[in-house]
């Protein structure tokens, strides 16, 4: 029983939210869940620098929002601080968008005070950069027991890409055999270079081998080996290179008859030279060297160089345009779909004061948290989210401020 | 009347020279002094880190040089300073190998204390990075006054070059109406990106305008505008780039009947792109940014990171390729002609512990100064290389180490 049933009362119909964390999309959950008050009543933003969430309420309550909004310090990797604020908060649902490093304690967390989870992210260990699903799959079993539901990776990729592959499904194909993923950011904050987050996890993309998945089985290609050229509906000729994404692992196992899932984002030649040429010099190693006395880090002061990534967000102009490409059959016919969103990085900035790529990621965790909070979604047990019914969330996306689009003729990239 | 007139004896046949500088030039003009024991009876290390000169000291002495060999501590900034240290040693000669920053303290040292004086690089004020030779010929009736020689410029280029220009002069045209110096670097040392020397010098050269000059006018071009192809004797195929270089102004004087001369240096296309982008990110910036509650300058930390200059020696291979072409008139027919000399890292690393580039600065500094120490070039006033006989310091180039080789057929670059 949630505590919306609990409390039962005029002023307080629907939940509370806890939202953990406090950077950019953290911010775009705040400004939505308070955006829609009807469903997020309360919320408590907790992270371990107090003083930005407290940032955030201002922002929020300046803008006049019926939510009431709480905030709390808290250290994430600590299970019994958050089993503490859990049980002080008493929220209904938790909104993870702290560090992926960070989905276990927080889900060990939730266990303890039988509380709903979402989050944005896989679980990544800090030392091993592998993108993998299992660990948090390892607790489906406990949180059936517990009877709570776990919404695993609820951004847009992973996320929105795995609604759109089950709305795909649902309504127009008895099996999809192939799907691309293609995720194109084409905005230009008008810097030689300059990273829209931590540039540690850019180099970790860039660098690490690519991968999809083929007849149930993952083929490897070396580091950016495959790269195309695509044609972006509102944003044009881009290049773009086959990625490992963490959503390709669930997908072919979800989605009824695949045959091959690939993934592939746009880079610029620019950003790829310069982060290459960042790397060869040694300024994106994290092992210190010692400079005037002391260690510094090489990549931290890197950090430190570039411009911060929230100073990108009144400069970045342009669109993102992230979808899908399905191709299967349906009464024994081929069938070709395409489903994608494009947002615009200017609108998103004067709408929640973030860019299109924490608004892009922010908006889904909240719709989310709505569906699991609203019954649409709840279902004990650790869920990716292609397993639920498409519909609400799709409806959700368009009322929220990530419109869909869909064309029945595209073709996979070749 | 040189000390080592005033001193006549067995022992004491020739002169002493004091080295300001412990860098990486510095280490071969010791070496080569050292070699030159006959010339050089006695020599004095001095710069602001004793140790380092210490260190030198070691070097030569454990390979047996006869030349009496001290060190000293000096600020090369500080005028009383140097006067001191002069007035102490009592050297026939300076060798100037500190930084071109400090040319005019150790000139007015000089002027003081009735020295001769020897460098390799004209003046640069800190602020402005200006190479002229306006600051340096203004000391010239002083020199004259006070019987003293003033040699500027003798390194490779600015030096080799002027002397290869007088050579050329002298023996094969009536006048030299076209010039072309071409300075390769072909040397690999296998890193994607290091700097032989300090990356501020290097950055100010090719972030710079270009210039040549025609018609006694300097015409301007943009940064790294003109760009070439040229095949290199022992080198081979390299892209190399118009520069600004400090020669040009004085041998548009001093040689009979220049139309045109310009100057060329190859860079590669990967060590350009790797400058480029750190500049881009903030890199090279001077101007200190806070990090951690203390101020750092980028390009300091960027040095630190990147491999230390002096640890390039061991593992570069190739061979520099710096010389001359010069299309002129002799007896009323076109004269085409060519000089230069290849020097081999490996070759210069086995003997004197530094690659090419340090050796073909520092061995011309040690024959200039023999040049003016033997009463060759000995003469009242400031001078630049190509005022003076060639012949002699072409003869001492075979001899020392940097052999040269004559083209009767070159065309100049298209």
């Amino acid at each position: 029983m949630t505590s919306a049933l609990r409390q039962s009362g005029k002023e307080r119909k629907m939940g509370k939210a806890l939202i953990i964390g406090a950077g950019g999309v953290a911010g775009v959950v705040v400004h939505k869940c308070c955006q829609n008050s009807e469903v997020f009543t309360e919320i408590c933003i907790a992270s371990r620098t107090k003083s930005k969430c407290d940032a955030l309420k201002k922002q929020v309550e300046e803008k006049g929002t019926k939510t009431k909004v709480t905030t709390a310090q808290v250290d994430a990797d600590s299970v019994p601080q958050l089993v503490e604020l859990i049980n002080k908060e008493k929220p209904d649902i938790v909104i993870n968008v702290a560090l992926p490093y960070q989905d276990l304690t927080i889900m060990d967390a939730c266990l303890e005070t039988k509380t709903d989870y979402v989050d944005t992210a896989n679980y990544e260990h800090p030392d091993t950069a592998k993108f993998e699903y299992k660990y948090q799959w390892a607790y489906r079993e406990k949180f059936e027991k517990a009877g709570i539901t776990a919404l695993l990776g609820s951004g847009f990729d992973p996320g929105v890409t795995g609604v759109f592959c089950a709305y795909a499904q649902k309504h127009y194909f008895d099996e999809i055999n192939y799907i691309d993923i293609l995720d194109c950011n084409g905005g230009d904050h008008g810097y030689p270079f300059a990273t829209n987050f931590n540039p540690e996890i850019n180099i970790r993309e860039v660098s690490a081998k690519g991968s999809y998945i083929e007849d149930g089985k993952w083929v490897e290609t070396e580091p950016m080996e495959i790269k195309r050229e695509y044609d972006f509906e509102q944003v044009g000729k881009k290049d773009m290179y086959l990625l490992h994404h963490e959503e390709l692992e669930s997908l072919a196992l979800n989605i009824k008859g695949i045959k091959r899932i690939r993934f592939f984002m746009t880079f610029g030649q620019s950003y790829l030279t310069h982060l290459k040429c960042l790397e060869n010099v040694g300024m994106t190693s994290i092992k210190p060297i010692m400079y005037e006395g002391r260690e510094i880090v090489p990549l931290q002061f890197l950090k430190a160089v570039l411009p911060d990534p929230a100073s990108l967000g009144p400069r970045t102009v342009g669109k993102t345009n992230i979808g899908c490409i399905c191709i299967g059959k349906k009464d024994g016919k081929e069938v070709h779909y395409k489903v994608y969103n494009c947002c615009d990085h200017q609108e998103c900035y004067k709408e929640v004061g973030s860019q299109a790529i924490s608004y892009t990621t922010g908006v889904p965790a909240m719709i989310g948290a709505m569906m699991v909070m609203t019954g649409k979604w709840k279902k004990p047990g650790v869920y990716n989210i292609e397993e639920f019914d498409p519909d609400p969330f799709m409806d959700a996306l368009n009322k929220w401020g990530l419109p869909w689009h869909e064309t029945f003729d595209p073709e996979l990239v070749d």
